[in-house]
């Protein structure tokens, strides 16, 4: 049960501090206005910093997922068992709408000017001018490419990492917002997805933060699907040379 | 002694490079210039990477807590003694005081302008548009997040941390900062808020600095207890699973 | 076969990303407007991490060159045989090339608009005021820098390494952007510029990407080149002092 | 003897690397325009991880001192003898003095208009406002707590560190440079200041970098015989609790 509960703190945590982070320094994608590199940067290194942070703090409990595409590619794998898989993915969800609800609550409070500009609460959304799927294959090949980092870099078959996972899952995850704040806001984990989407109908955001949630549920699962089977084949066999 | 002498030393220097970089860059909590980002990320670096620099100087001395809010949760975690837990939080105030009067000398020394920039010296306060609730919010919730990830990264019973846990806790007050500067400027420290706000009285500063002081006081107690009793709640016990 | 398989997913995902956010953050070179810096810095960020998160998930398999600058400066150290040595470069520049590809996909599918925005694919290129000599010294000298560092991390006689090489050298990576964007964007990595710089005409980018390739072919091989020599200098031996 | 040539490689790269972003970066101390600050954190960082970089290169060679206020706070610490520390001054401005040259020439060959943005090469002086007592004051209070993260950090009596040293001396010199320069332009290394302040009279840099070099040879010496008496108090007996 603890590891269910660590699961939904870290989900918490995660989708707290993320999309904290981006109502706080009004993130912006418009990356046709150079001086907005610096809230992409300040955002994509909350959601990296967040998992580092629970990485250490959870990670001997659960193993920290927080993230439903993780945990699908984790189960892929063969390292859960399909009860554990479908628990941590439920308490997942649960601890983003916990987070999503503080984040409204500390909003809300702040005076309404503020609440304007959080209105969105960092809810994922298609940015300017990119299509569905624009940001189908966005989150489809990120996701890809940061569970790959999970399921490496905590592969016992490799040697050379232990202690520093979740360090490099972090930083992978930074990378992962760097590149994808532009086409989706990136999600890359459906539950930090439909918290926020959810509670940003109280808070009069976007209609379509709902309307085009599958695209952050669909696409998250099948990278991190995908990622399961490349890993396995580059995975070392324990004979293997 | 030498641990007490080693814990003033460190909030001394978390409160001279943290405050000192906020008063550098002129830290701005103003969201609504999207240029005003860089100023609030390289304050939040430089509060968390004060905590990497200490936590390795003085961390096999003390244990590095430089933060009233971390002795309150490790106290009631029953990891020091109520003596230890008194004799930290007095020499950390006073380290707070020496670090806000070293930098008081460096920018009175620096002539007149300059002065003027860093009258506010780093000084905790309600930013604007927030609420006293909304600050006091805010300061409970982060303080309760950065205490947690303390309390799982040096948790003897969670295996994968050992010498990561200064780097990990110092990346989550980078965390912490970047989404808090906006409503509070981020204390979840008191004695960090309680020297700055005395010595920017000196600097011809807002009286609101120090009429607001409890806030900053009440908040990361209040926090930090609360981040104790949820660990106690996940924390692996020796005999789990 | 596994580890060449290895070498050309890491360097795939070394240009998707690091490539991906020049795109994405609109990098610009261009340092009279101060205002550009923080693009600057997210690549730079992108680069390096890319090589911090492909060390800890493939660092086990192959070593993790995805470099061809490096895979010469280890086989000149006699650390790899010359079969390893010519079929990890064939390797790495398939991924460049499959890494570019899924680039160009992404950026198309996002919009025309966007397209354009991404039309040189971050390929490499002498940037304004840059001469081909300017180019050349800069990638030589700023590779060697890079493969030293690779050189010394990773060598056995070093003990202080050990698992930080990983992370020693992906920060190492954005160190040497931070300070050669501004000449040529930055490649000390033969493959990531050969795959942009083809893809790029598809894209509609400039013809002088492909006619400057070799600057960023011959500086990288001599840069790594050099490093080698430098390292055979000051490496300890076992019977050294 | 390899040693020695160690650290004059570490010197000339931490002065190439460092000083070359300040110039590429058009690093600007002026604090009141907040754009500015990604130019001071692109410097930060850049100083810092050539730091990290060096250490995990030539650390097992020379312990990675590249800087005389190091040096001598380890001689005063009794943990190196006179002739080492004699040496690795010398070599380190050799060092100092190559990595400035390669930065000219670099610069040199990039066109005119680049050399003047240059001009400076990134050496040190008194800032806009800056008395000569107030940059004398920042050099020694923050090179002593530079200086003391180092002799904590590599401490054998420090239990909690070990190849942590280099990540945490390195971050905290980001540190030092995003809250010093905006007084100094941050020096805390005599060598780091020579260097550049010679190389900068070729390139038609203002004479006062010469003139008022003596506060960054002073500064930083008197700072780091500081660091040496501080760690002296706090340092944890062999026979202490």
């Amino acid at each position: 049960m603890k590891k269910y509960l660590a699961e939904m703190i870290g989900t918490m945590v995660l989708v707290l501090m993320g999309c904290g982070v981006a109502v706080s320094l009004n993130c912006s994608s418009n990356c046709a206005d150079v001086a907005n590199a610096g809230t992409v940067i300040g955002t994509a290194l909350a959601f990296g910093l967040s998992v580092v942070a629970m990485a250490y703090t959870i990670g001997g409990i659960s193993g920290c997922h927080i993230n439903p595409a993780i945990t699908l590619g984790v189960f892929l794998s063969g390292r859960m068992s399909a009860k554990d898989c479908g628990m941590y993915m439920v308490f997942q969800v649960i601890g983003a709408f916990l987070g999503a609800s503080i984040l409204y609550l500390l909003v809300s409070s702040a005076g309404v000017e503020f609440a304007q500009a959080g209105a969105a609460l960092g809810s994922n959304n298609l940015q300017d001018g990119v299509s569905v799927a624009g940001g189908l294959i966005a989150e489809i090949v990120f996701t890809c490419v940061f569970v790959l980092v999970v399921l490496g870099a905590t592969s016992k078959t490799n040697g050379a990492t232990n202690n520093f996972a979740g360090l490099a899952i972090g930083l992978s995850l930074v990378l992962v917002h760097l590149v994808c704040i532009r086409y989706t806001g990136t999600s890359v984990n459906p539950a930090r997805s439909i918290g926020p989407a959810f509670l940003a109908q109280c808070a009069g955001g976007p209609v379509s933060a709902l309307s085009n949630l599958w695209i952050f549920i669909v696409g998250p699962f099948v990278g991190g699907a995908l990622a399961s089977v490349i890993w396995r084949v580059i995975e070392p066999a324990k004979a293997d040379e």
